[in-house]
């Protein structure tokens, strides 16, 4: 989501003259204000939009054209707004007052209106702000949380001392909750002096944040008296850019003589010091938290351009290349191997196995196995074009061909994102028929990983996708806004060949506990793979090994019909099943807290929202 | 969808290196290839895509990349495929070979392929067609239509004898009939040295046409030798110009020595000669068919950027201006006026008569009503601002403001696509209740018009919102792909004031019987009004008497959940109610041909499914 510039704007609390504000704003390079759309010493009484009163409530919409309110506009509801407060008068004011300016805000077309800091106890506030937003079309709710509670710049809702409130996210939490994480409801993230500790703040990266307020007295000064961030500040921001947020300074400059210029153009610098894009970013920035469904590579045929895409990823033919040549160096000098690919697609292994056997210095004869007709097509002109003298070309599925010799070694590329889930283990199991009892099968293990995650983004978009066969069907999506609530665990393994097995039994079940390191709430499971093809020779996309620069596997995104809150310490009991029928494979999960405290229903029972063919 | 330039191909019936072709379709300044995909004298057997066979079928996806495949080449289906061939054997190979071919064409992405002419007995044609595009993802289905029978280029699936068949289009309807009017299968028109009829080259303009096909030997020569159309050929193609279509020759250049850029260069004269883009057109090209909800003017509120578009269509006001001057004038010059402004909005109507009282030399006292409270806002800061000494502003529903004195003249804009249909009648007869007995209400009468129209276009997009509901929901939207089956006529009057009446029933009920002009299929009808402001000052957007530059408001669309087919000649009894209840108001509508042949159900009993709200 790394585009070339950040958006910068200015949070004022007031704003007499909106079009020469803009142009102040326009002046000192940044893009946007957020202004309260009435007065602030307005605090209007029951009779607000009387029919008697005869001036007019606030400025009007005609001082900038529907475009400038577009583009450069972000509402301030009033912070004299208190819908949860004790006395019945007051309570609705308040609520006649913000659906007044949620009114205004929507007829302007701003594109969002900023929220006052909710409290623990604001379910009046939740309802007003979920009906709101289940109306709006177009308008977002930012709601303004700090970093920690006691920052000088927020401003609460309740009637309270602050001293016992918890921390800023319980309160947001609480609110997006009761708004069951309402996809227009956002988070503007108030930075403060102070920073929480590191997992909390990795905690906000997987949340829905959309701006980021910035008081100008967090600003240190450097030696030349121009503002800068501490280290830590630094850290969080760079973390920050990786998604599409916008920046708000907020308060008075207090650098660079009255001017906000010198706080746009540091965070402008800071920005150019994130990491460059690499070509496996620039491969997967489209797909950031885009969910996609899996594959279901034994019913359907792959495209040429799904072929082609996948055929660029060197690492991985690489890593193939080097576990054929040492599988091949392993043989006799004088051995003519039979080297069998299965599942040749337009033959990126056999070309792999070709050179690995000049590197090797072996003789070989190759198989190059395929079901898929169209592709058989291109296997054909390829024997042709590229003289593949010693290679034949079997159009068949691998689990059904008659083989009239047996391979030394069997070279496939089968895995999904969740290692077993595309049935490699059911069509090896098939293929090792024409396998040597001595035979080695490249891969030969593959483990899946697993953990919990936050991501009020993917469960948005599964819920959008309407009914519970989405929610019970895993996708593979490049996880980009979340946040993962406990390290991963080791799930399901499988080894090939298994000769020694009378009857092979690909079915599995796991129980693994995590410890939840933040309170945060469970969105659903984020899945992943290592593989070893051959020896010390891997494959990964398991993120504490994943293998350099590879982009042929994003993650796959198990998701919870309903989010679990769990609190910091909680243990989460996690059970995943992989189920097989004459037919088909598919997975069940659930997951359970400690005592029983909360327990989700059993997804998928049955494979009946979701199965992979045979 | 004009854009700068059209898109320009050849279409080959042999192609043995498709590179080489590319090179010389892009030499020749074209844009892309339709070419078989498979070799055309390779007339398969039943052992299709066997394991024994060890040649490849055809040539390798690897000659292009994915990006070339989908861009710059269309793939030709077979022209010995019969499908509906009366030999089972030959049925079955036509089958199994079209399945290979759509297959392949899938498998290298290509964006459509060009399909056989289909014959009226079509049966398993159709089947296939229907099966092949349901299951398809992005391949488009061009259906080869010749514009005559007698076509020399034409390629016929049938055995029989051509002398027998229907026009082409009929057995175009009766495919994609069988595929209910499937929105992946499409025209390719082929031109025809003779053309038919004006009124069915029109109803072309109706149907889903994405390609044109146009045979060299179309083509006239001109004195300098080089190739040109004849003028009932230009004027046909100024017509397609309107529509987002790609133009593909087909035969072996005639002129120019060999070549194929005269004629290219021809047709990008020719699209040259259209008439320019003017603001209306410019303003409407995003809406072109596109399907949009009307407004509930009543329910809803504006917003600021609705106001800040109609704002801007000066004919409008224009002739809102004149009409208010035409009836000051009318007064006695000393008379002080009492014009009402009732759902003034951000006040144009206020300028309007503001302009018009120094024009006409009349003293005026104003008010201005509305029930927006957003909009109030506005026409309070412009009392202000623009010096609005004699308007008053009344924040009220005009329906229920109990007012202190009598309008002389009272001016709305409340006016529907449909005339009524944003309940004009039900607010104007609130707001009489303060117009003086003489009073004079600007508009004084509306007239809504219908036509039953084919548009498969359209009938698809209401078809893929899913559901009942969107069957029964008329649309506002700017009529383009379509034809007219016969001419409009009027449906319903409104006049006001109306004091002579001592109940006012504004339901209507009437029955139109049109004539089919040419064979078609009526996918819905047409609505659309022309209001009487103030005696000979209008406003129209009945085609006939269309207000020249006008764009407030796009035509209104009623479907018809089962498209019905009319012959030429047919006559289509058309029922249309208005219907009123405490709450709401509702259209019903329902259409049978002569005799009972076919009869619709009634749509919307009850205004289950659309109404707008009082």
């Amino acid at each position: 989501m790394s585009s070339e510039r950040i958006f910068v704007g200015w949070e004022t609390s007031f704003c007499q003259d909106l079009p020469a504000t803009l142009e102040r704003v326009y002046e000192e390079k940044m893009n946007a204000v957020i202004a309260p759309l009435f007065h602030p010493r307005f605090k209007r009484d029951d009779a607000l939009i009387s029919d008697a009163r005869d001036g007019p409530q606030t400025r009007s919409d005609l001082v900038l054209d529907s475009r400038g309110w577009t583009s450069s506009v972000v509402g301030n509801i009033s912070k004299w707004i208190r819908p949860d407060a004790q006395c019945p008068r007051a309570r609705l004011a308040s609520e006649k007052a913000f659906k007044q300016e949620v009114a205004w805000a929507t007829h302007l077309s701003v594109p969002a209106v900023l929220l006052p800091t909710p409290t623990p106890r604001c379910a009046n506030y939740a309802r007003l702000v979920n009906q709101s937003a289940t109306q709006a079309q177009y308008l977002q709710f930012w709601v303004r949380v700090p970093l920690t509670t006691r920052s000088r710049e927020s401003v609460s809702l309740a009637e309270d001392d602050t001293e016992d409130l918890p921390s800023p996210w319980e309160a947001w939490n609480t609110l997006r909750t009761m708004c069951q994480y309402h996809p227009k409801v956002s988070v503007a993230l108030e930075i403060t002096a102070d920073l929480p500790s590191n997992e909390e703040l990795q905690r906000w990266l997987g949340e829905p944040v959309r701006a980021v307020l910035i008081p100008t007295d967090v600003f240190l000064t450097n030696r030349k008296g121009y503002p800068t961030l501490s280290q830590r500040h630094q850290r969080f921001f760079l973390d920050l850019f990786k998604y599409n947020i916008q920046y708000y300074l907020t308060g008075r400059p207090r650098h660079g003589g009255g001017k906000f210029l010198p706080y746009v153009q540091y965070l402008h610098f800071l920005y150019s010091k994130r990491p460059g894009m690499d070509s496996k970013s620039l491969f997967e920035a489209p797909y950031l938290d885009y969910l996609q469904a899996p594959l279901q590579p034994l019913m359907d045929n792959l495209e040429s351009q799904t072929y082609e895409t996948f055929e660029q990823d060197n690492f991985k033919y690489d890593q193939y290349e080097k576990a054929i040549v040492k599988a091949l160096a392993a043989t006799p000098e004088d051995k003519e191997s039979v080297v069998m690919v299965v599942g040749a697609g337009r033959g990126p292994l056999v070309r792999c196995a070709l050179r690995a056997a000049v590197t090797a210095n072996r003789k070989t004869r190759m198989y190059a196995v395929e079901k898929n007709p169209n592709a058989v097509i291109t296997l054909r002109n390829l024997k042709i074009s590229e003289k593949w003298d010693n290679v034949k070309i079997i159009a068949s599925d691998m689990r059904h061909w008659a083989a009239h010799e047996k391979a030394d070694i069997m070279v496939s590329e089968l895995l999904g994102s969740f290692g077993d889930n595309e049935l490699s283990p059911e069509c090896l199991d098939g293929a090792q028929a024409f396998l040597k009892e001595d035979g080695v099968s490249i891969p030969c293990k593959y483990t899946s990983f697993m953990a919990p995650i936050m991501s009020s983004k993917l469960w948005n978009d599964v819920k959008a996708l309407d009914g519970l066969k989405h929610f019970e069907t895993p996708y593979v999506v490049r996880l980009h806004n979340i946040y993962s609530i406990a390290p991963s665990q080791p799930c399901f393994v499988f080894e090939h060949p298994k000769f020694d097995i009378p009857r092979i039994d690909n079915r599995r079940f796991l129980e693994m506990t995590f410890t939840a390191e933040e309170s945060a709430v469970v969105h659903g499971f984020a899945g992943y793979f290592d593989s070893v093809l051959y020896e010390d020779v891997t494959l990964s996309i398991h993120p504490p090994t994943h293998s350099d620069g590879m982009f042929s596997w994003f993650p796959i995104y198990f998701p919870l019909r309903e989010p679990v809150s769990v609190a910091k310490g909680e243990e989460m009991h996690v059970s995943f099943w992989r189920m097989v029928s004459s037919t088909k494979v598919w997975y069940e999960w659930s997951m359970t807290t400690r005592d029983g405290r909360a327990a989700t229903t059993l997804h998928n029972p049955n494979g009946r929202s979701y199965w992979i063919g045979l």
